[in-house]
């Protein structure tokens, strides 16, 4: 059994793993895949350093199957094949009261804040656990998260069937919020500048303008008549993003912040008062968003399958990374865990 | 009959006013009083040349009677003491066809695009009329107009009975903001540098705080119990207020631009995704806001007359412009037109 090791400064070092026996109320799970997240990689850039404890094992985007079961688990039986919600809230802070427990601000991030799924058995509590049905690949069961997120990304961009949707950054979680929201029936436009991703977007149906070629903002204007977008999901964490997703929107459109920024960026709060622009922020999801996904994946709605641009061993996990710095030719790469 | 013109570089001439005969669907008015407003103020400026017709009659928070009236006008008559909504939508654009026409993308803001209220005579679409109920004075009547703007922005802000307000910027659109939020049921609290615009909020049973002197994000944090502000009305238009308006919301709070921004300034983006913030733009009014606000003047549940600090006959219009810039010792100040 191995796992993989961050020990700072972009160092990654492949060990043995060292199982935590399941305590009361959580679950041994036997890792299968485990998908590298844009976080992981920030993890990587040494960014999230006064969260991780090193060495530290990350890794949030999994499937497996259980291998122990602790104390007081009921429900749940070695064997069961699932996907883990990495959040461990508080339960007990104002974000907790109000019923938003997924954003708790004490939030324990399982990946982060707690040893994560890129080893070969993982110990998390049992009230992350969501069943993988049978029909699912352990694959496509390490895609559950991310299409979590954008399941979760537009419910609260409220998307409904005929509004018209730009997706700013075409990576894995712009492509996926790109899906769900055609599946709801938007009409949508990725904007993305990288060819490999340009072209698989394409491939799977998706419209795609590179914003270096294309004025965004004429397009958008003259594909809606000149009304401007109903929803705007902010996906790249750019400069450039947060400049032009303020001049798409129409009267009383919206923009969806989905993507982490790290300085804050100018942005033009004139055009929210102009146009009565409503802009919120989402981050990551609620049960019923792996519910959504869950069930989005089992009914092969969406192409996920070809989200998947590599699958490795864990000890290719730099080379993962290296890729997604560099903006490569991957969309979502996978490593191996047992 | 007299008209102040605005000729531009911060150059008002009272001269004769030249009353324009209403014509089909038109009313003319005997302007009463008119407040100047912020907008007023930038006008003065020379920060809306772009817009305005040299020599410009600008105005539009005033109280009349009808003069005369056009021909196809029903329902007013001479005499008829009235308001008016200054906005003269397309009825044609897509902001108009969704609904959204006090936000037309052609608006005609009278006042700044077509001729304003600072004359004795003063002629309108019909359309624009709302009715002075016989127990508001003229004084009051002027003030209708700015009341509409704060129901507009707290019906937009969804304020609650209960529920914890942050109004950044205690002028007269923040103290209106304020005083209809209060009457909401909100816990308000105004940040507002200005002490002579301190001392008259306190007058009017506000609490205000200046944040040169109290950490605001600290003072929310205790007086939420650590959950933060349900709403934050960001009216100062200042890059500060642009930077504490993001550190106040709790999770799921909302965030709203009454303020018009020139350049934008910095936003911190994470705070958004961080707490699921929403932020949206509020600009002028529809019809429901001023009757609103006829009905909260008219029910004398808001302190209204002590927002009116100074009124002054037409030629001493510089002197409130100067005023205001300075920040000097005044609230709302009316210039008497007639």
């Amino acid at each position: 059994m191995k796992a993989a090791y961050y020990e700072g400064n972009e160092q990654i070092r492949i060990g043995e793993c060292t199982p935590a026996p399941p305590g009361p109320n959580q679950v041994q799970i036997r890792v299968s895949h485990c998908g590298i997240c844009g976080t992981d990689l920030h993890v990587f850039h040494g960014k999230m350093d006064h969260r991780v404890t090193m060495p530290a094992v990350i890794g949030h985007e999994m499937s497996g199957a259980i291998e122990a079961v602790g104390s007081r688990v009921s429900g749940w039986a070695a064997g069961d094949r699932v996907t883990v919600r990495p959040l461990d809230p508080c339960g007990a802070c104002p974000a907790c009261k109000a019923g938003h427990s997924h954003i708790c601000q004490k939030l324990k991030f399982i990946g982060i804040d707690a040893p994560g799924a890129m080893q070969g058995l993982w110990t998390v509590p049992a009230h992350t656990l969501h069943r993988l049905p049978d029909s699912l690949s352990m694959e496509q069961g390490a895609l559950i998260e991310p299409i979590a997120v954008a399941c979760h990304d537009v419910r609260l961009g409220g998307v409904k069937a005929g509004e018209y949707v730009v997706v700013q950054g075409g990576g894995p979680i712009g492509a996926l919020v790109a899906l769900v929201a055609m599946n709801e029936g938007g009409r949508v436009v990725v904007s993305e500048i990288n060819p490999f991703r340009i072209k698989l977007l394409r491939e799977l149906g998706v419209e795609v303008v590179n914003p270096m070629e294309t004025d965004m903002v004429a397009l958008v204007e003259e594909q809606t008549g000149g009304a401007g977008a109903d929803v705007v999901f902010e996906v790249s964490g750019s400069n450039a993003g947060a400049e032009t997703m303020t001049k798409l929107p129409r009267t009383r459109g919206r923009i969806v912040v989905v993507a982490v920024f790290g300085d804050p960026p100018p942005v033009d709060l004139f055009k929210f008062f102009w146009r009565e622009v409503v802009m919120l922020g989402a981050r990551v999801y609620e049960p019923q968003d792996f519910d959504a996904a869950l069930e989005l994946a089992t009914s092969r709605k969406l192409p996920i399958d070809k989200i998947i641009t590599n699958t490795c061993p864990l000890d290719q996990l730099e080379w993962g990374f290296r890729q997604l710095e560099k903006g490569g030719e991957v969309m979502k790469v996978l490593v191996a865990c047992s």
